[in-house]
């Protein structure tokens, strides 16, 4: 037996998240057919973080137990064959130690949320952007967007239906830049709650429009009431861009 | 009568190409059936450049005459309500001067051409991009590129179905840069020849992979003979990025 390492982009958008479900298409699902159509082997994919339906991804990673002797190159090339046409590529595979767990060994995740902020509705970035009309402040974002780093109970910011045993998190940063009419708020945390990003997202952009003050988002934070919330930003700006393991900055990111 | 100037983004993925045609959207014609829809009127938009099948603008400008007295933000709103859901945005409109033509009076236009170079397949850049598995010198292939700047007869980079009355051209620019799995070919020249981009593209690409020297290219230019084209790349990767009218930096750009 084997365990693999698999370095994962996918489209959020034609599936149900990355968590197998009942009904509906995982990428987690699509990279175990895959995998059993090489192998035969009915194998569980184990990712870093689980995102939602419409999240995309530019480096998840993953783990994988295989028993058939198979390089990792040949093991990489055989699952993009036959994830076909859904869009999702293996973009890194590495043999990995037999302890290595992609999802309780990593110590930071890393999200990018992007905004396009004009009037002009989007196109070539629909589906993978938020589009907000009304003119933001994203210099006023990144100051509020301070009052959430660092070690808080992020009640506020969680989703009823987060399985997590705390609500308390590390967020170790939480930028908002501007850069024309696009605005990326990056967040990086050992672990993140459920809707925990898109929840934060969307409060920054209650301040960004003027609505909420920057005293209002820390009020919302230390309420730790899911009612304090303004809202969850939708998934289309989300993208997981890296998950690390080591200090020896063993970092996959794009 | 007011001449109006209208600055385009669009995905060219579900349209046979800007200019209007007998059979299939064209992006021409999502925008003149949008504005007979607000105004009334059979008014012809016309474009600084006409882009192909698949191929994608950030900034396309062109100009349309209406009799019809409305604000330019009215105009660009309605526009823009109207062509939903075509993948089509008005990003800017203004009041142009009467005689200003955005296909003749362009002075610059500019491409940009992505190539995602990895062995693994496209995701989110799917259409957006052309995916190249086998690995790419780009210095090599901007060194090579040098050799087409300036005043030439691009004969060899040219369609068959050119409509130009000259096959001489003068290319202002033409580098190649990469970062990290991605390169980026950006053209300019005040105008180019039906295919153009795409051939030099092409030829570029067999340059990267060792395939062509770059006194091969330059051969090929000198040749004067489409027969010596390598091969068109293909219109994924391919951005009409800005379009500029005068010395006064009059510049539309993403």
């Amino acid at each position: 037996m084997t365990r693999f390492r698999l370095t994962i982009e996918y489209d959020g958008r034609p599936f149900v998240g990355w968590q197998r479900q009942a009904r509906g298409d995982s990428v987690q699902g699509a990279i175990e057919a895959a995998l059993l159509a090489v192998t035969g082997e009915t194998a569980a994919v184990h990712g870093a973080g689980r995102t939602d339906a419409g999240v995309h991804a530019a480096a998840m990673v993953a783990h994988v137990d295989i028993a058939r002797d198979i390089a990792p190159v040949r093991l990489m090339a055989a699952i993009n064959a036959l994830v076909r046409p859904a869009p999702v590529a293996v973009t890194a595979c590495t043999v990995a130690a037999s302890d290595f767990h992609a999802r309780f060994d990593c110590i930071e995740r890393r999200y990018r949320y992007l905004i396009v902020n004009r009037r002009a509705p989007l196109t070539v970035d629909r589906g993978l952007a938020w589009h907000v009309a009304s003119p933001l402040d994203a210099a006023a974002m990144h100051d509020a967007a301070q009052h959430l780093v660092g070690r808080h109970d992020f009640t506020t910011f969680r989703s009823v239906h987060c399985q997590a045993s705390s609500p308390v998190r590390t967020l170790d940063r939480l930028s908002v830049e501007r850069s024309g009419d696009r605005i990326v708020v990056a967040a990086a945390a050992r672990s993140f709650l459920h809707h925990q990003v898109r929840s934060m997202v969307g409060c920054l952009k209650l301040v960004g429009a003027g609505k909420w003050s920057s005293d209002d988002l820390a009020a919302a934070l230390a309420a730790r009431d899911r009612n304090a919330l303004g809202f969850n930003a939708p998934p289309d700006g989300l993208t997981f861009v890296a998950a690390r393991y080591d200090l020896s900055e063993d970092l996959t990111t794009s």
